[in-house]
């Protein structure tokens, strides 16, 4: 890669370079690439975005147009991958956008995403994962791992907080940090531990008033000294706030370029001493370091099989899809009988990822309408009504035109033995940049749904949408509901491979359903105003909340139904030398059809002296029975899976005590149960002069001491009173000493705190 | 009162004191009294205990001793009080609280508590008035008007953001400033702004991380420099952390006495110019004012009317208690008849007060039994059976004791016409100095409740408790439940009138009773843990949380059933020369008896641009009408009570647009609507560097020229684009400048601010 033919190490090669070199290594050289250095032979890389496809700008690099971009794979955004719980799929699609990423000369692919989906209506949900933080972190840490199995780069992202796109650039996520650790930070947190993405992208957003970006706290002290994160942290695109506090807190590398801006802020920070040289030198290592990892992928590009890859989208696909509803069997439908009526433009017009930087220029694009009639070739006809025009605007749904489509449709459907009517979320209802003002389909939609269910009962909905829409107004009146969230390019066939029954839908929820918007828990605090936005909610994120509040859903974490049943039998649970335990239970595959079974464990500490979600997922496995098979799974919870983050002593604890285990097909579809006692971690808080009466009391060293004390004197009758004694003990030690005849003196208490 | 017999001015008597004089002076003598200073002629000051009665220690004012005080007329306690909505009757009460203070020789009584009732659970609910700021703040002015009218003064308490007792004494309430400002600041600042407390009380806790007793934020920028209170703030006893830096944020007096500690570090810190003789001398002045204050009353002591207190004590208890549900008029119990079997060993021994340092010891103490019996006599025979034990551990609830009680109470339902149960909370389920955990009622209760129910269907059930407690297992399956709450010396006379009708129920709930414990907004957000409490629903406390998450309540903020009934009418708005709105409504008595309504005007913002709850109570009337009696009733809304505490520029601000003006007699019984359109205060934030794109584009002065820039630029097409231009333009101008290739400098920005 260099004139002279020789490779140098990135310590020697920081060595060489001057502070002015150093500092625009630290800064793009455009939109997507880095900034070389000729002399010595260190290249430019280039990154791109995309999560679930390759978008490598196709001209004009010192751009950031979002529409025109060289064909990829597209396969489902996040939101439907995270829905297959398939942790062998995420590594599958990883490799496969590695290898994409690495023919294109492309050294990192800007993604995953594994922000929690906090509420319903953040308009990139599409692109994250999952309300629940084990799931996202497991899933992306696969998927991660696949792709840099291909010897490129990833950029988990974005760090930290990012929960919303109003205000993304400025908002403030006010957020306590035990929240932040068990929730927030921990899907970040198993993708750094156990795959090492190259990168790690900051997020535009401040938490706790301190950008991201600038945050030292989150970027050095817990992404690389707490979990030993070893890459390098890149700006999201124009989330540099001051470029020298990024640089001393940990955030290495600028992009995109910023015209020379911030190299010389750096070159007169480092002039004036208010940068020093080991922080600029470390990122700048960090940086050759990644040139370096990168450099085997770009002598040998390889290639990519479009139509394995292809292939693959559509098993994603099949795989994301959850099937919410089946009442009497309606799916699969039967392979031969009466006229299937399939209405609703997307099944001709698919709506298959989200719209923002992570839009994919497909290789190809199936639809439903076509698949479907190649499923049914000759033994069943299909019919097709466009019902709608997707972005329609509300105001023209009395319109002409509009009556039209919706009579034709329903025309359809009157004559049809089935119907399959394909609704979703317009392209313009959720998008990178901007929130959702609300979960409802469009209203054109809806008044569809009304006239065709009319016309035949007999329909199935078959939804196209990002994140989750309200379900609760329409979907006991019709048989079946298949959710096929955004399946990427081929996810039409997905959909004709399980309404036709040449495949079983396998998908569970990552987010709950709820059953009112209203019952969610961000309402009255997302997205905030005036710059800040409170996590008020704390812990309960999702089910957490639905449960914390014994609130009813539309449709639970975790829930899928398959076209066959499963048993489940024999739960185990095993300590483990390590710490934690192994939980085995056995699934049997009650149906008459092979199908795929999620067995969660959720876990719930039942001594808890803090509060707790009631249980919260800790492990999963999914697996693939013949009918009448049976399998024993092992599903192994180390000590994190008990623990919470004490924030007085700041550490992960895990409280002795007994402990729920509950093993279910969701958080609301318990099958088994037990409880295993762990002895737990000594959380102690060491005695201090302001701990309270009953603390000191209780202390084995200073309790009878202080006890003494009070013996024989006017306060022992008031501490130690039935009535009003608690409140007299719950008042700090310290405080005591002041009231007026106390017969301990405040200058004695740091004496009686033993050693 | 002095040996010279001349009393000099305060700022006279500053001038002569000595540094140890005046240090001495911020410090108690002992448990109640200030500090004298004998050669001046400046005498202590005793301050008592009481919101709702005075509790004077008897003997042994070097204690804090709780059970041991001057007989004093004990009344309903605010959870009762408030309940009335009836701010006459709190001036009276305070009338009479002020003269009993007065004859004592005590110069300030320490009350009212306004905090707010965040969750059902805190211990000392039943000393709060209420959910809603308005309705506590307007109350608890009116007692302290009446108080304060006899020549002695009231300590508002406990300031602020005190809701809990669990940590009371260090725990931080984190809360962000609006929710702050609108819910938990406003009782208080309505309280100084009308009625001039002669004292505030801070509270123990902190708030943000800041001791409340050493905020100057909280001590003199709000309470003082923005509300105008002219009064001193008093330590709640224990409360003082640093000494010198509360008296530098402007907590005035300690106690109670220190013995020494507080005044010794206050000369330390003068000495060493760590606290300045200005602030040293503006709290002693605010002692010294106090004394000059409290001199007419102690040379003139007054005497007190025992049995007229009584007799308001029982008027005040009539109007506190709550018809909650009255079935087939089951109430009131007729004159004559069959038998009446009261039950419940509450109805011979009342719960009537609550434990802790407001504990009074009363004058008289009225049973209910013993009323009953007078009311009914000789016209209806009145058996008794106790039933049960309250302080019964749940344990002996299936001993043999217990259920011999049960049984002989179940005999005597089944005997009678009518069955009035007495249930409620035992003392040791609600205190000072510790919260509850559950809102059920004793387990034994339930126990006899099921089996009196059995016996005899027609059973009211009269409650007495401080905090709700859970009504949904059982509400339903009783014809009548009368809540009393803590009714006071002379609650058992009152619920005899209004059992009998004597007096007709008018007391409207002051706080929403949920359907499920779990329904409330405090759920995992209360009472913290390691120190630290999150207030994260923010502004949706009690009905305002409820309401946005559309939940059913057991029942709701502001019910309360009559004997009669009432006709709304004639709803008109009018807008107020000195701005806000008088809302005029007639008010029909359509029943038969004479009874009193409590109108409650509620005010929805549906144009607002920031989160605001659905509605908010913003003012209320309570009258009494004759049979067919009809009045109009105005109500002034001033422009607070359309405005929101703005953040971005710290104050208050009315969103232009249209509010909603609903009137009814409960928060979820709306009875009469209107719309108000008010034209609204400029909100705008200036345009600043890091304003959005779009802010930057619609200011009328820099729009155009940023627009003309971007014009014939790449740009523009990515700007403007229908479908990512939103995410561009939502990006702060500073950033976008950054990026390559971008037509506008960082260097040009400032310049195009108009001035």
């Amino acid at each position: 890669m260099t004139d002279t033919g020789v490779t140098r190490s990135p310590t020697d090669l920081l060595a060489e370079l001057t502070l002015e070199e150093k500092a625009a290594l630290l800064d793009g050289s455009d939109f997507w690439h880095t900034e070389p250095v000729e002399r010595l032979g260190i290249p430019a890389l280039m990154v791109t975005d995309g999560p679930h496809g390759l978008r490598k700008q196709a001209q004009d690099a010192d751009h950031l147009g979002l529409a025109n971009s060289v064909p990829a794979t597209c396969f489902p955004p996040a939101a439907g991958l995270a829905s297959s719980w398939d942790v062998d799929l995420l590594r599958r699609v990883g490799e496969a956008l590695g290898r994409e990423t690495r023919a294109e000369g492309v050294s990192v692919l800007l993604g995953p995403g594994v922000n929690m989906k906090r509420s319903p209506l953040c308009g990139r949900n599409f692109e994250y994962f999952s309300e629940d933080p084990v799931l996202a972190g497991d899933l992306a840490a696969a998927l991660v791992q696949g792709v840099q199995s291909q010897g490129v780069g990833t950029s988990l992202k974005h760090f930290a907080a990012n929960n919303q796109e109003t205000q993304r650039m400025t908002v403030s996520a006010d957020v306590d940090e035990r929240t932040l650790r068990e929730i927030y930070l921990t899907a970040f947190e198993r993708v750094v531990r156990t795959a090492q993405p190259w990168t790690v992208m900051c997020s535009y957003n401040r938490i706790n008033g301190v950008y991201a970006s600038e945050d030292p706290w989150l970027l050095t002290r817990v992404l690389r000294e707490e979990w030993g994160f070893e890459g390098l942290v890149v700006s999201d695109w124009g989330a540099v706030n001051v470029r020298e506090d990024g640089v001393r807190a940990g955030m290495d590398l600028e992009m995109p370029s910023s015209s020379g801006a911030g190299t010389q802020r750096i070159v007169e920070a480092v002039a004036m001493g208010t940068l020093s040289t080991g922080d600029l030198d470390r990122a700048v290592l960090r940086v050759l370091e990644l040139v370096e990892k990168s450099r085997p992928a770009l002598a040998d590009p390889g290639t990519v099989d479009v139509e394995a890859h292809h292939a693959l989208a559509r098993e994603a696909a099949v795989r994301s899809a959850v099937l919410l509803r089946n009442e009497d069997r309606i799916l699969p439908l039967a392979p031969t009988g009466g006229t299937i009526a399939v209405v609703g433009e997307f099944a001709r017009t698919p709506r298959y990822q989200g719209a923002g930087s992570s839009q994919v220029n497909p290789t190809r694009l199936d639809d439903a309408l076509t698949a479907l009639r190649a499923q049914f070739d000759g033994s069943r006809e299909v019919t097709f009504a466009p019902g709608y025009v997707p972005e329609t605007d509300a105001s023209d749904t009395t319109g002409e035109a509009a009556r039209a489509l919706a009579a034709e449709a329903t025309e359809h459907a009157a004559a049809a033995d089935v119907v399959v009517l394909f609704l979703g979320l317009p392209a313009s209802y959720e998008s990178e940049g901007y929130d959702r003002e609300h979960t409802n389909l469009p209203p054109e939609q809806l008044d569809l749904l009304e006239a065709v269910v009319a016309a035949n009962p007999r329909t199935v909905v078959v939804l196209a949408n990002g994140s989750v829409v309200n379900l609760e107004p329409w979907q006991h009146r019709v048989p079946a509901v298949l959710e096929g969230w955004l399946g990427g390019q081929a996810g039409g066939g997905a959909v004709a491979d399980l309404l036709s029954g040449v495949a079983n839908p396998s998908g569970r929820l990552a987010e709950t359903i709820p059953v009112h918007f209203r019952d969610n828990p961000a309402v009255g605090n997302f997205p905030g105003e005036h710059g800040h936005v409170r996590y008020g909610e704390g812990l309960l994120i999702g089910y957490r909340w639905y449960d914390a509040h014994s609130l009813p859903v539309a449709a639970a974490f975790g829930h899928g139904l398959s076209y066959t049943t499963f048993g489940y039998s024999d739960l185990r649970v095993e300590p483990r030398t390590a710490g934690g335990v192994d939980v085995h239970v056995t699934v049997t595959n009650t149906g008459d059809v092979a199908g795929s079974e999620v067995v969660q464990v959720y876990v719930a500490d039942l001594d808890a002296t803090v509060f707790r979600p009631d249980a919260e997922l800790k492990g999963f496995a999914r697996l693939t029975l013949e009918p009448g098979q049976a399998r024993e799974v092992s599903i192994a919870l180390d000590e994190r899976a008990f623990s919470f983050w004490h924030s007085a002593t700041g550490r992960w604890v895990v409280e002795g005590g007994e402990f729920g285990i509950r093993v279910g097909a969701s958080s609301r579809d318990v099958r088994l149960a037990t409880t295993v006692t762990l002895p737990g971690d000594d959380a102690s808080v060491p005695l201090q002069v302001d701990s309270e009466l009953d603390v000191w009391l209780a202390h084995p060293g200073a309790g009878p001491v202080v006890r003494e004390r009070l013996e024989d004197t006017q306060w022992a009758g008031m501490v130690f009173d039935p009535q009003h004694g608690a409140m007299m003990r719950a008042i700090p030690l310290v405080r005591l000493t002041r009231f007026p005849g106390f017969p301990i003196a405040e200058s004695e208490l740091p004496g009686l705190i033993p050693a």
